[in-house]
């Protein structure tokens, strides 16, 4: 399992005064970047020069609680399933300070060649990542 | 069913050259706002006077094909299931030229007291609007 | 003088309950999309195919009062000066229902070649757009 | 003078490949966030629970080069006039590799209630903060 930390910051919170929902989205990405930080470049490199992408083909999220302006969330980030072009990853996302679940996110992604939109077989060491934080069960 | 249409933004788009799976949020919740556009008010009113809100509690994706810049969205909106506190709204979103879907959503909405983030009835005016785009097969 | 529309989104909000500063560089950059509306392909087309952009050098806002959810905005365009390779755009932004100016903004942009990431000779297409709406007092 | 640290997010890049001008007011508004840290509760203590704000009034960007997906901000922040309801701050926003200048902000604030929305008298913990920060000329 991999903890990825961040504040709410000023402008995630929408008209309703709680974190608008599509930020979650952007905590996911934030947190899988960081997931994948020990790539030589980071995944930045990986989009940049590899040209290899892991876009989503499936997003579902579970929402707990309202978040709000001056919580922290600890995001923690595992591998569900692996296969050879694809991964489902699996977040936690909890208030830091209370412990208390916010939302959960299946993410379903697949290694896809930037250049021609199509999928591609995993670079090994994405491989190596997604292998390290693999949990079967639970 | 109701349909919005949203051209995407120049800032939609992300490192990999295509749009960021977090904007589509941003239509589904836009497509809802004009959804609801048929309130006293519209759905401003219902948030910023009438206090009450409609917050997801699942939000599920299916991404069909990337989406680009100079692509225009037509997003067909649904309520599939209509409860007395929830209901389930589901989003099909095409390209408008090609007609090609490139997106399904299904979101679970709440009704919501914003002072004691509590769920309340849902308000008559609301369940009239998701009423009359029910669809209880397909 | 181009003029263009746009209600305020609910997550535009930010803690405070208005309009985050920030958006307001997007209500910018849409209006100006559509202020380039007429060149064929429009400015997508600008971007992703003639591979020409108009980046930012300077942006300057005044900032008159607060908006908020449920206020819809009128974005006034004008060009205010019109050079070889840059241009200075003017915005008047008010609130539609009061008339009221919310904010201005100045913004000088440049003809960049997006593969060089150089300024180039502006297009004839993009010039004869802003000369259409060279204001060059007041 | 304050620095706060800021890797460029994939989604942070727009259409044309490099950041969109709009995320940088995000730069400036989390430097702002974390240069009041120090405050009791933070900046979100001051937003939520005391109902004090910082709106912008005045807001001016100078853009010197590009930035890009992979590259880190270092945003430099500090007082440059500190008045009875008012700052002015500025922001120098440097690429943390090469060192080089990305871009310059002059930021004036004003402190408001955020109930009433009009301009209120500087919290002593913030005009220190402000106070520590001040650099006079240069």
């Amino acid at each position: 399992m991999f903890a990825y930390e961040r504040p709410v910051r000023f402008e995630d919170v929408d008209a309703a005064g709680i974190v608008f929902f599509g930020r979650f989205s952007s905590y996911v990405h934030e947190a899988m970047e960081h997931f994948f930080g020990g790539l030589d470049g980071g995944y930045a490199r990986l989009i940049v020069e590899r040209r290899v992408g892991l876009p989503a083909v499936a997003l579902a999220f579970q929402f707990e609680r309202p978040l709000r302006y001056g919580e922290t969330l600890v995001v923690e980030v595992s591998t569900r399933r692996l296969g050879t072009r694809s991964a489902q990853l699996t977040y936690r996302m909890k208030d830091k300070a209370s412990g208390e679940l916010v939302a959960t996110c299946d993410h379903t992604i697949v290694s896809t060649d930037l250049g021609a939109l199509r999928s591609t077989a995993m670079p090994d060491d994405v491989r190596a990542a997604l292998q390290e934080h693999l949990v079967t069960s639970g």
